[in-house]
């Protein structure tokens, strides 16, 4: 169960997040190979040392000789293929994921498995406003947070090994969550924000406005280029939560615009105060 | 009136963008003289090369050099300086400004000018999440935009070197608008923004969430570090307009909300490909 230099490791879904995480557990010395749909992704992972290995169909003679198994697929996807193929995995392998969301995922997948495997789930917070295999890079875990999501089912092994493939990717912040603990985090930090610049660019047809823009409207739609059906599928598995965080927000927009039509300079002011003051928490790592 | 070598400026105000403002055009090579408020600011910007000489109070002796006068002030201030020291500007010398709405400013400063001076609004959509003379820089003004907001009380002559001034200053893009349309643009892509992003951090403390957080929140709320008085002041100038942008907004936000609550997956991809196509105007400046 613990993560050796001798643990094979099989990424299933060959995205960009699958092929960031085979090329980091690559180049640190791991065998790791590949489940995929197409086999130009493959051959792509093969071609540029992504992988050791692959195949574009789940053989079980492939299936069965790996220690850990990360799924990097879509929601849905990933609990139709564990519901096929789960018989094919070696007693005792680890199995984590990538997902998104937990609350929905985890414990769904923990019901589910077989009684001699175990699934700790984790959300590398890493990506890019792009998508598959020939994206793929390391890079984007530098620096950035790794969540385990473990629950009452998971050993302290499974716990430890799956912190330590978070540093062995390499990143910079590792930490535990509940599944429901991380749902509400990432409602707001991350759903949330995703909606907002959405909302943004869907507001008006600002094509004429991008030469006159500054780097705020610029930095608040950088997400607006979104995977749609990765999204909504991740926003509809976060649903309660989200909904939540989203009145939340309005609330105070709302508190603000109406300072605002009143005049009320005293109000906006402290609205505007709090917030300056919240914002440097998040300063550490930034460079001005 | 034309913008040349030997064109004297004065800047009124050294704050971040007054000092900007100096440095650039000192490394011009203007001659460039300035007033404050704070000795200190003086004395900062003397030690540091951005200006020639400058006085904390309104010399009338000193004031009457200048061709071109650049106020680098909060608006109010700016208005209340114009109406006690317009008497001492040279006859014929070109009046210009860095404020943030233009509507609101641009023709009370014109209705009030002597007949022998100019006024010319002038928006440079730079700055920095820190204030002041110690924090000027000249580097703000590259890759950024400067608007120039013409009247039908402008001469050509006037408005030519306005846009001198913005080339000299280093802007990439200097385009012209009118107050009005202005007004509408920075509604939607600046006000509003900081508007959302004042909303996000006032929402939670969320202090104990700084260790999770990906880069998209980063992103968001990096313009919550907000000067107070000034914003405040700009968001009432500009209120109608900002008002009309915030509720478009809402109403947008409140669409995808519901799409999210009746489990819409079609309503709401249609809105994502709608974001991340539009997100591609902006696109072309940056790097992936």
């Amino acid at each position: 169960m613990g993560l050796n230099k001798n643990t094979k490791i099989l990424i299933v879904g060959l995205g960009l997040m699958g092929g960031s995480y085979a090329q980091a557990l690559t180049d640190r010395g791991f065998e790791v190979g590949a489940l995929a749909r197409r086999e130009a992704s493959i051959n792509y992972a093969l071609e540029h040392g992504l992988i050791r290995h692959g195949r574009c169909n789940a053989d079980p003679d492939y299936i069965c000789q790996f220690d850990l198994i990360v799924f990097a697929l879509y929601p849905h996807v990933f609990l139709d293929w564990l519901r096929e193929n789960q018989d094919c995995i070696r007693p005792g392998a680890l199995l984590t994921d990538v997902t998104g969301v937990k609350g929905s995922v985890v414990y769904a997948v923990q019901d589910m498995l077989r009684s001699d495997l175990e699934f700790i789930g984790a959300h590398p917070m890493a990506g890019r406003e792009v998508s598959g295999v020939e994206n793929a890079t390391k890079e984007i875990f530098r620096g950035a947070n790794y969540i385990v999501t473990p629950t009452g089912k998971n050993s302290e092994a499974a716990i430890a090994a799956c912190m330590d493939l978070g540093r062995e990717l390499g990143f910079q912040t590792i930490t535990t969550l509940t599944p429901e603990k991380h749902d509400e985090m990432i409602a707001f930090l991350s759903q949330l924000t995703h909606c907002i610049a959405v909302s943004l660019m869907v507001s008006k047809d600002s094509e004429h406005l991008s030469r006159y823009t500054g780097d705020s409207f610029r930095d608040l739609t950088r997400i607006a280029k979104i995977n749609d059906e990765m999204w909504s599928e991740l926003f509809l598995l976060n649903k309660t939560e989200l909904l939540a965080q989203m009145d939340l927000f309005s609330e105070t927009f709302s508190r603000l615009r109406d300072s605002i039509a009143r005049d009320d300079t005293a109000a906006m002011r402290e609205m505007m105060r709090l917030s300056t003051q919240r914002r440097k928490y998040f300063d550490k790592d930034e460079s001005v």
